[in-house]
């Protein structure tokens, strides 16, 4: 960020698709950890190792539903020739007070429920006849229907090893286990460990705010009416759709006209909840190109690592791109092109990364395949550009969607690849292995 | 949904995983669908097939930053025998009207602005001297500073083709055409495109609103004192964020006590805001059973396709499962078991596929694949029953993580995959090949 913000004439230097993206990510830091609730970390990535406070499961406690006994009660014990016990009582999950189980005693089981002093091992309600006398059972009745059932006798028709249908203390974690360490991406199972080992909150990186803004004159709002010369804003609902998609909270600012100073003033009053902003249009090499010419004296170019510079790079579409960071917190922001398609695959290429970046993510990137290129002609693609085509991947094939038109939207949208074709290359045959980047 | 809502004594049907699952997505229907903001509808599935009213782009425009020309103007034009043209104004993206350009007359033209009546190509300023008589240049002075771009002598140094720089009206979709097909899934360019034809508000299926309960005296919220015999409730935390994950709005209500009126009275009052309920536990053999004992009198058992049913399952963990449907509106109600691997292991077999469907999804199933088993020993699994084990994949390689038991939380949350072992098969040796359920 050392060039001046707009240039008019004379030669710049050109910017690889790598070298654009390295300046982000190395400017760019993960977003200072706030403690969130349980449910609002989710997608969020841990910042703190997490530690077991007290033991999983807390105590021992029964796996089945059935009868906690002692094991030389049950021994020998047949359909034939059952062990009758005396049931002392039930245990309910969540009751505090057991009764003790004595010799010749069982107490009534739940699944969950803390192993009673005395007992030794849980015999499973299918094993018994559930205190009816009248053979095999397959469950219990309600005890609020049959209250009876936590007394009376039991027939057991199975022996039972020392232990056995029972969950010992600590057998999930101990306490002092680590539960989870930092850098750990908090998705459901997570969640539920969390709040399994009693946390309510955690420490993590929030979502970052993204503010999306796109500029232009012929800008229409959808359901409006067009008149001569105007388009519709599509830029800022994809890019807001597409943050989101990232992981981000997506602020939609409606299109702004070219205007320099309403742009710079609708910036500034965004700033405030921006941890990234994102524009569309006006980083060109027009007259009227109202991003270059607004953010050359927006915020803090005067101290280090302040200020945007604008820059053309060695990729189609997507040439002219802008980065750098505005305001008092040194917001980053991305300046997009404004073909739909270019503002899209610059998207896709730079603040996604970005966005990932704030959030801490150990990994940034779209995922990328190798494909074989099934289409009718050769791709071209000028050299010395890394150009990005649209496609459709299946099966280790990829097949071209749409030109290579920068304004194809219809097309970007029956896509879900993007094909590399390396800056070195200025065709490739039909049947040639290509790079595939893979959206979504 | 044919049998009683409590069983205690005799043998019951053993419903295989396929046939649980069939019963659930034969009987749950998607939602009807509603008109929403485009934003709010990312993530839905469109219900209408969506035409274009007018060809993008609408008019014939600039792609380039340029001059708008007469191509006999430019015949043979080059740096040393420039052909030097009077700048007749200003054709900015949005402005309606447009200058004439007239023999001997060029329009200075940005990207996206109309290309303007007698032009019939664009030079880009790359191409010329930018009005400046200096020789090549990289682009323009922005307008707001140096108004005299628009006026004065251009130097054209290449000539260009008839329509050369100029998007077609309708290149890209012409009005008439088929924009996106019922059933697309509305993602970043999806939304792009309806922006870009005007599409304010689009016709699609609203996300589920699923609320999601856990039931059980033993549990406390996370960040509360444990009590003796008390565990912390991890099931409504980790279902409401899986819920999310799977698409829809999740609820969680706190977890009701081993009460049937209080839990009754909990389904009754969450009906409202309900377009499926997730409860988990009470669903097994025991005498506190609650939402076994509860559901058999909730709603609308007496009419036809209401009530719920609770089944024995062919399937560890998360043998015990309720499903049917309570209220007036016949709301469908997944009962899931307590333990935390078998509510979570059920909520991906049978809940995602519920929500997905209830979104109208076409593919409601996680994706699944074959790979190598890789462990120290054989997995073995019961009889008969379908075994879902936690795993980590990497590589067509799966590596189980932590043991069979269904309270092993810990270990779930550091797998990404669920290795299947068939009903039929009792042991797996290392090195075979499994079925594997890839989650997320």
């Amino acid at each position: 960020m050392n060039s001046p913000a707009t240039r008019t004439t004379g030669q710049e230097r050109l910017w690889s698709v790598d070298d654009h993206l390295e300046d982000i990510l190395t400017t760019v830091r993960p977003l200072e950890p706030i403690e969130l609730q349980l449910l609002d970390a989710q997608g969020c990535v841990l910042v703190e190792d997490v530690t077991v406070p007290v033991s999983l499961p807390p105590f021992d406690n029964s796996s089945m539903d059935g009868y906690a006994v002692r094991v030389a009660d049950v021994t020998g014990a047949s359909e034939e020739f059952p062990a009758v016990l005396t049931v002392v009582g039930d245990v309910a999950a969540g009751q505090a007070d057991q009764p003790h189980v004595g010799p010749g005693q069982a107490a009534r089981i739940m699944t969950g429920a803390p192993l009673p002093p005395g007992a030794e091992a849980v015999v499973p309600v299918e094993w018994t006849d559930g205190g009816l006398g009248e053979g095999p059972v397959s469950g219990m009745r309600a005890h609020s229907a049959s209250p009876e059932g936590s007394s009376g006798q039991v027939h057991v028709h199975r022996p039972a090893e020392a232990r056995a249908h029972v969950r010992a203390k600590g057998s999930d974690v101990k306490a002092g286990d680590r539960a989870l360490e930092a850098g750990t991406l908090l998705g459901p199972p997570q969640i539920g460990l969390l709040a399994a080992i009693g946390r309510g909150t955690v420490r993590v990186r929030p979502r970052p705010r993204v503010v999306v803004l796109s500029t232009g004159s012929e800008l229409v709002q959808p359901d409006e009416e067009l008149s001569n010369g105007q388009i519709y804003d599509s830029n800022s609902f994809a890019l807001c759709a597409a943050a989101r998609d990232a992981g981000a909270i997506a602020y939609r600012v409606g299109a702004v006209a070219d205007d320099a100073e309403t742009l710079r003033q609708t910036i500034e009053d965004q700033l405030v909840r921006a941890d990234l902003l994102v524009t569309t249009g006006g980083v060109s090499v027009g007259a009227y190109d109202v991003v270059k010419e607004a953010l050359s004296s927006v915020g803090d170019e005067d101290e280090a690592g302040g200020g945007v510079d604008f820059r053309t790079l060695a990729m189609q579409p997507g040439k002219p791109q802008g980065f750098g960071s505005i305001g008092p917190d040194h917001t980053p922001l991305l300046a997009l092109p404004g073909n739909p398609v270019s503002s899209y695959v610059s998207f896709e290429l730079f603040v996604r990364p970005a966005i990932r970046t704030l959030m801490g993510l150990p990994d940034v990137h779209r995922s990328t395949t190798r494909a074989k290129l099934s289409a009718d002609k050769a791709l071209t693609s000028p050299k010395g550009r890394r150009q990005f085509l649209r496609g459709t991947y299946a099966d280790g094939t990829v097949t071209p969607v749409g030109g290579a038109g920068s304004h194809l939207v219809a097309a970007l949208a029956h896509a879900d690849a993007l094909i590399v074709v390396p800056e070195h290359d200025t065709s490739v045959e039909p049947g040639a292995e290509v790079e595939v980047v893979l959206l979504g």
